[in-house]
């Protein structure tokens, strides 16, 4: 089931799910982190993950109005942009949000958005 | 001539150029804001505005890869986004960085976007 959340080539030939490929924020340009952050559905996962304990919350766990397939884009933009760090733990793949690397890479990039008081 | 580069419905049956329309930055949303900054043609435009003086910069005198109309494009996604003003002075509209404003409704964020050392 799991593996059917996954892009092309994200499962092996032996059928084991690939590991997620992760940025370094400090390889982050800026307007990768806006265009990652400029997204109602991307900012519900921020916000949801920065509410949680690291490593708690599973991909599936979160309240947003999305199909599999386009969860797991928008778990790589994330990805991508160093917000999110990820890691499989049995089917379920877990997430933590890269806060301190984030903000050091743009100081208070990450506070606006949470305390940003609208969802849009 | 300045006529051709605004949209439809620019410009009055009478021929006169229609005043541009403006969002107040306490009326913008957080996506808003993200969605006008992640943009590398937008983003050099605010930096432009951001080492020029008030007023003294005509839409036609940044330096960015983009014809007339998608020009006119992002300074209207500006506007929207309350992080610029614009006004018609003769047959060139001139423009101003609302600093200010914009830093009052999302703190940080626009230093954030000039101090930035990428372009993108």
């Amino acid at each position: 089931m799991a593996n059917q959340t996954e892009g092309k080539g994200a499962v092996t030939a032996a059928g084991h799910r690939v590991a997620p490929v992760h940025t370094d924020p400090d390889d982050v340009s800026l307007l990768a982190a806006l265009s990652a952050l400029a997204d109602p559905v991307r900012l519900t996962l921020v916000r949801e993950l920065a509410g949680s304990d690291d490593w708690t919350r599973a991909c599936g766990s979160f309240d947003v109005p999305v199909g599999k397939a386009a969860l797991s884009h928008h778990f790589t933009v994330l990805r991508g942009a160093g917000l999110v760090e990820q890691r499989d733990q049995g089917a379920k793949r877990i997430n933590r949000l890269r806060t301190e690397e984030f903000e050091a890479r743009f100081p208070g990039l990450l506070a606006l958005v949470l305390r940003a008081d609208d969802v849009g």
